[in-house]
């Protein structure tokens, strides 16, 4: 029996409350010169004052060495198998501006790119263009209909944009259209399948179309599409704990990633305030709420140390909101770990501090990487985190007689 | 998807480089005197100063409480899960000659013994005769043809030889004729499945024969069979790993192991010494290099607690000449644990350390087992080490979006 098999047995309702603060790519690398890594470099007192009353620890979002993207790194801290649920690149993209798929609908990401007059891709995100700019280039694609088969085409931002298909018998098993790389031409699309002829088909004729309506848009010419893929019919949260959960996050992916696995999504803005409000508004409304703070993952891509600790400070200055609330649990950690040393995701393990009356505290006193080697929780797998947040909060039943 | 799987299919071409030096029975147990472990007796500022600079914990070879074979010890090392991944000892001894296997082959290891006028087993090991009167004794059985199937009969050392039966339909679903005691007699191969009949009375046949042809040569004057098996049919560490790797190991068996998974086996001398000039000489050649030392675990197979002590700190003068060539990622473990006191393989995790610019170091400066409990890898499988050296020199590309 998987793990959420065994959970979604003994779970059981109850009226405390989790709240799993997600600061993504929390885990970093120490700097060269000083040996310290973003959160040890960090003033982040109540982060700390909350790690001395929590059980602390390591985790590894999906096994050694292995480098999370986005969507596995979460799927794990929510407690589905990362490896097993895989959801495709469109349909996140499509879930996150609030594109409802319907079953059967295929959605791929898209960018807006620059071709010459050899059709060979010079620039793949078209200078990136202006959201406006792009909105109006959608607008010239979206409702194509082909075959009886319809083109929803929504702008995301700058160059990006989502295409979803939908109609009758589509299949998502065909390529990329996207080369990933500058100097060759935009590639047709290929089913990898018998079934995926047909779609292959509509595709091909979709890309040849757009090329037309564009053609005189440059630096905008042209579209690359990649990561077509349905929506997965996963179990909700609802159905495996038992709980009302709500997702916070002013970031498209994370909320479609949310929705998917049946959370509601709150509207929030676009601060670290803005969704510790949201949080308050609506605490009275679940039990379960998914908070995530982008900045520091964004300050680590861009490999900006200092940037990324005062993200981390910033989270800690808003903290105290969140604990004044009095949540049963809390647990904060991160998806995966970002070190501004290596510009990107990396396969490190991240910090995590789950707080509740019923931790069973160990010694750890700071939240950071070197301090939660010696923690309670020990190196654990990210996917271990739920159940031991539902068993805080007291909302597992005994296992067996 | 099993580990291996998963890598396979995010690991990507660099020219960066993975020197793994295996340290045979490595871990130990403290002498009841002193209160320390072999490691811990033995003067290695080399060893430890890289363990400061590295990210160190314990490697369980098998599984809490297993102790495992060097054959399985070495598999998981190399990621490969050695529970399915079973090796026959016929096989083993068969490749640690450069006997090259085919389809088919049936590999067994030998021992020359010695049998009394009653055919009851006095020594298995037939006093351990000289290497040169066991190749002679070969010579003897080598090429007898049964039935159609052939029988090559190769000297290892000693009293050691291999049996391989070439030849169509055979099994190896047979028993062995070595009953590893003395005082009784030989037994019969006997089939373990129907289709393994025709084997059976071939090995049988053969055994009859060469007994008839030892007659006159005691103390050799019988020989004792055991580990039937065929090569398995394991993927390559180039196909999963897409790396060029080389084994340097001076004991058959390791080489064995080595070509097994696919690596160029290269010569080399006996000493830990002529094992660095090869790894030298050989160093631009190849991506990945695994090295093995035999002496700590001969010494700890001896019950000989100085003498490995004495093993370790040869090993520890030597790694400076590893360092000095700069690979991007070190690391440095057994396969197992050979305490002295127990005078044999052990379950015992083993310390391992894992250098490179991006390991996150820990708190740990010492290689030994009571240091390396705190280190950041924790109590980890021995399976997972390849994967972090892969990522460690960032040729693993990043899992799902």
């Amino acid at each position: 029996m998987d793990k959420l098999e065994l959970i979604r047995g003994i779970s059981r309702a109850s009226a405390t409350k989790i709240v799993l603060l997600v600061i993504d790519g929390l885990g970093g690398l120490p700097d060269f010169r000083t040996g310290k890594t973003e959160l040890e470099t960090a003033h982040i007192p109540n982060l700390d004052a909350l790690a001395a009353k929590s059980i602390c620890g390591l985790s590894e979002p999906i096994s050694s060495g292995i480098t999370p993207g986005s969507a596995p790194g979460h799927l794990a801290l929510f407690g589905y198998d990362p490896v097993d649920c895989i959801i495709g690149r469109g349909v996140l993209e499509a879930l996150g501006i609030d594109l409802d798929l319907k079953p059967g609908d295929i959605a791929a990401r898209g960018n807006f790119c620059t071709i010459d007059k050899d059709r060979l891709i010079t620039n793949r995100r078209a200078g990136r263009i202006a959201t406006e700019k792009s909105s109006e280039l959608c607008r010239l694609l979206d409702g194509m209909v082909i075959d009886g088969v319809e083109a929803l085409v929504r702008p995301v931002k700058e160059h990006r944009l989502v295409i979803v298909f939908r109609g009758d018998n589509l299949s998502n098993d065909i390529s990329d259209s996207d080369p990933q790389q500058t100097g060759i031409a935009p590639v047709d699309v290929t089913a990898l399948s018998q079934q995926a002829n047909h779609t292959a088909d509509i595709v091909n004729q979709f890309i040849a179309r757009a090329s037309e309506a564009l053609a005189g848009h440059y630096p905008a010419n042209m579209v690359l599409l990649r990561g077509f893929s349905q929506k997965p019919q996963l179990p909700t949260m609802t159905e495996i704990y038992k709980l009302k959960p709500a997702a916070i996050a002013s970031y498209p992916m994370y909320r479609g990633l949310a929705k998917i696995i049946g959370m509601d999504v709150l509207n929030t803005g676009t601060t670290i305030e803005d969704e510790l409000a949201t949080l308050k508004q609506n605490y009275a409304g679940y039990e379960f709420f998914f908070i995530h703070i982008k900045e520091t993952d964004s300050a680590g891509e861009d490999g900006n140390f200092n940037l990324k600790v005062a993200a981390l400070e910033h989270a800690d200055r808003v903290l105290p909101e969140l604990t004044a609330l009095g949540p049963d649990v809390i647990v904060v950690t991160g998806d995966h770990s970002t070190p501004a040393l290596l510009k990107g995701h990396s396969w490190h393990p991240v910090p995590v501090l789950l707080y509740s009356q019923w931790c069973r505290p160990d010694g750890v006193c700071r939240l950071s990487e070197s301090a939660c080697i010696l923690g309670g929780l020990g190196r654990l797998p990210a996917t271990d985190i739920m159940p031991l947040a539902m068993a805080n909060a007291l909302k597992l039943n005994k296992f067996g007689a």
